[in-house]
């Protein structure tokens, strides 16, 4: 399989005043394409590493699998830049039902999705587990540390899963939701249950990582980056946790702080 | 128009060992469903500013038109989030067609594109305009420094049209290649000649990015951020000086050097 970060380039750094010619490294790019049942599903962007996490947890992720029972048969050319999923209840699904958006006949007071399909597979997280803000800072910088990729090539983003205590595992991509559904993809491989756990990240909290965090099934979700909107009504009402701007010594918790130890003291 | 920034929100910060309530602003996110001749075409989610630019940008990227006078109705629904668009003469293109990777028969030698619609629309940039790299550093300065936006709520991208000598106009969005679809709407529109132009730019030099920038026609890309491989090597290909990691007094050059003037000491 191809490196994830690519050979050594030729670039030519300018830095006070004059330009020299030194090596560096970048990133590497990857187009992955899924048949699903002999039929094109989708081509993801990513980077070309853990691709059977990736295609495991993206298509658990669009609700077409639950659990590894769900295939009948998997195979990755890796030259080519295809993937081969069979199921055994074969999906009659259509095209349409899973990029068509949902225009709610209420609005703005009902859950918002996009896509008819992440009505349908994201859950409410229920979990009572609690962290503290002190905890979540320990997580985001496990993680940092644990990301040699991000350091050598500044362009990655990271995703991880944790216990309230440590740091499970660690997935990197060029792609934010690749990340997350590399974990996805992992915990469904291993059998490791979602509840009661954490995922910290290195991107944005938007709503599409609101909505992949609920179909993972995590209460709490820490990054390193700044919500939208969307990303915080979408939490609020899904039951997620969502802490963003966690740095050095600080974070902010835009959602269901009563997960969080110190928060009890502040009156809510 | 809803704002760019949401409301004021109730966010619990810690800092410093203790959590405190404050007051906060989060980016806007915004789906953007657009109807082409009736048929639906896309859904872009989007800073909801701008929003004529956008559609007419991202039609003009996905080779559906390529000046106002192909356009014979044009309506936007703000509230609902719809762009309905109709074409004087109508597309008999299938959605088969634009999301359709494309294989190329020659592995890795020839050009390197997902999809048979960039194929077609994208084109090698030719302009034999310079550069210095200390204008280069004064543009993405220049850009920061407009961007009140990102200030503000750390949550959008940026992206500027250029001479080498100012800044003509920039847009902020939460997707960075929305952010380039408006720059490359408001120049149809306002019929602006992209030849002889400089991109700056706050998000990562992907493929797909590079792509849109030889789409609008520029020949110089000043990125923030990191390239990718695939990114680098579509920029040696379609003839654009690719430039990463410009902040304060340094940047990287990965790709045609030609352009910038100090480049011409340096031995190649």
């Amino acid at each position: 399989m191809e490196s994830i970060v690519g050979d050594r380039l030729q670039v030519l750094r300018y830095t006070g005043g004059s330009l020299t010619e030194i090596e560096d490294q970048a990133a590497v790019e990857f187009p992955l394409t899924i048949y699903l049942d002999n039929e094109e599903f989708a081509t993801v962007v990513c980077t070309p590493s853990n691709l059977k996490e990736l295609v495991i947890g993206f298509l658990a992720s669009e609700g077409m699998i639950r659990s590894m029972e769900d295939i009948s048969a998997f195979n990755i050319d890796h030259h080519q830049g295809f993937a081969y999923v069979e199921l055994k209840m074969k999906q009659v699904i259509s095209k349409e039902f899973y990029s068509k958006r949902m225009i709610g006949s209420c609005c703005g007071k009902s859950r918002q999705f996009y896509f008819y399909n992440d009505a349908k597979t994201a859950k409410t997280i229920m979990t009572r587990k609690k962290i503290s803000a002190g905890q979540c800072l320990e997580l985001m910088q496990q993680m940092q540390d644990s990301s040699e990729e991000f350091q050598r090539t500044g362009g990655v983003h990271n995703a991880a899963l944790c216990t309230e205590d440590e740091l499970l595992f660690s997935y990197s991509d060029i792609g934010r939701h690749n990340a997350l559904d590399k974990i996805f993809g992992h915990c469904i491989m291993n059998k490791i249950s979602l509840k009661d756990k954490v995922i910290v990240f290195s991107g944005r909290i938007s709503s599409e990582v609101v909505l992949k965090v609920a179909k993972i099934g995590a209460g709490i979700l820490i990054s390193k980056s700044a919500p939208t909107t969307l990303g915080i009504d979408l939490a609020n009402d899904l039951g997620i946790t969502a802490i963003g701007f966690a740095r050095k010594n600080q974070l902010n918790i835009y959602s269901h702080p009563e997960r969080i130890i110190e928060a009890e003291c502040v009156s809510q």
